[in-house]
């Protein structure tokens, strides 16, 4: 039978030098956070979320987000972003020339109570004055729901109470969602549930991410659902590098390495090479001190794979 | 978009004694052993490969096969199996009772010669007479095929040729042939042309199970490519124990409680349960002394994972 046709290109979002990064137990220095970014723009990944401008007490990993972004060379058509919780943080971004910000919240309460110690609305009442900083600074904005498939604390979770929440970070002015299965528990089924209420609450897929975790293996699964429903845009960590502390057990930032070579075999272009990403991993996993966990990773690309 | 219809019910076949002990360092003692296959029984697997009548030169880790079937207790519904490389050992699987048996073969050349020290024709010579003997004490017979997708050592593999040998273990008289991507090569498109590759030589459905390698964390993704295209017969391996000791940096048995999570979230029913299997390879970890890398076994299911 003939496979579904599937996008012929995908954008890959890094997250490891943040969202990895920020989950490791290790504080990594300056210096190898610069090499891992510049690396893992060599490899051609042109949207890189790089750090935080959260308060260091709070993200000790990610305290030299100003230096880091300072050190970065600008490349043309390379996208360098961050996360911001507030107007302060948006202020530290601005002030580092920072072209994409990011904000976050989640589609349950008790999640968002854990990460963020504040309801969903508070979160997003928050968020006004921040993206109204970055439209008038013309940077782009990309909103994280987290726990879009299933919560830690609170279970199953309706795929429309999800949607709603990612329709009004759309509202609110964001140019993308980032729609996550924080702790690892969607299968395709799930995925096609939640695009549909995406797609009926108005959150058109080619301003949707997706952000699967692969803590129960089901990461790659979950992407070809998706692509077969014609969305295109996956984020993914380096190596496997990071998790979710706060999902007990997790761990499981799916490998932008697994992510690439599933699309190379499926015929879907990225423009980014896998081995620049390899090597890219390899430095990090040097800087961490401990064997990533991310598959491809490991075992290398078949260099015989298919290709179209 | 409503996802394909799905198989209501699918078979999993456990290699976890035979295949993954096979494939680590580490010799388990034949009491551990008997328990594992005991709580495996429990769980509800009603296919176990239980071990492998080769010579102990070969394969240490299997020595005590005669020991293990003798003191298994035999269950209404369970199928336990074996290896059987030549008619020595299958005269000594006969005499344990053994009511299913496994041969195996390769799709390419050089695999077969490192595995088997034999060309594919000759595999085949020689199960000619095992496979006799079989029918004639009416004990079923798998075929295994390896490196169907592809070869550590020759590359990609032409999906025609592989079904061609899976066509000639069926008229050798298996009744079923096990499909093995040996590397973990394959993402769902080379699976679906694969499968469209054993239809046409007449290997249906009904007489094929799938032996995925979740080296490159595919292995899901495949079994949903193979769902979809009518394919309800999976091989796997609890906790994720053992691997390919003939392909470097690989490793890689699918995981049982990885496949039954799926499964079980696809509304595919197994009859098997999960938590059952996790109790299995908890005690084979300890008996290996080493973490096992099943991500489910790790993360443990989501209870509250949607049931059909």
């Amino acid at each position: 039978m003939m496979p579904r046709a599937l996008p012929p290109r995908a954008t890959v979002t890094e997250v490891g030098p943040r969202d990895g990064l920020q989950n490791e137990m290790l504080v990594v220095g300056t210096d190898a956070k610069v090499a891992f970014v510049e690396a893992l723009a060599d490899a051609g990944l042109a949207e890189i979320e790089v750090s935080s401008f959260v308060s260091s007490k709070w993200v000790p990993q990610l305290a030299d987000a100003e230096e880091v972004f300072r050190r970065l060379r600008p490349r043309k058509g390379v996208v360098y972003s961050a996360l911001v919780p507030n107007l302060r943080g948006m202020d530290r971004a601005l002030a580092c020339g920072v072209r994409k910000v990011a904000v976050f919240t989640a589609a349950t309460e008790t999640f968002s109570h854990r990460n963020t110690n504040a309801t969903v609305a508070r979160t997003l009442a928050r968020f006004r004055p921040v993206i109204q900083a970055a439209r008038k600074a013309k940077v782009a904005v990309r909103g994280y729901l987290s726990t879009a498939f299933g919560c830690p604390f609170e279970g199953p979770v309706d795929p429309a109470a999800a949607a709603r929440v990612a329709r009004d970070l759309l509202d609110l002015g964001c140019d993308e969602v980032s729609v996550g299965d924080t702790i690892g528990v969607a299968v395709p089924r799930r995925v096609r549930e939640g695009l549909d209420a995406l797609r009926a609450a108005g959150v058109p897929p080619e301003r949707t991410a997706l952000h699967f975790h692969d803590t129960r293996g089901t990461a790659l699964a979950n992407c070809v659902a998706a692509l077969e429903e014609g969305y295109a845009s996956f984020d993914s960590s380096a190596g496997g590098i990071g998790g979710c502390p706060y999902s007990p057990g997790a761990g499981g930032n799916l490998a932008t390495e697994d992510l690439l070579f599933l699309l190379e075999g499926l015929g879907v272009g990225t423009g980014v090479r896998l081995e620049g990403v390899r090597a890219a991993s390899r430095g990090m996993e040097a800087a961490l001190g401990r064997p990533l966990p991310g598959k491809v990773f490991r075992a290398g690309p078949a260099p015989w794979v298919t290709r179209p």
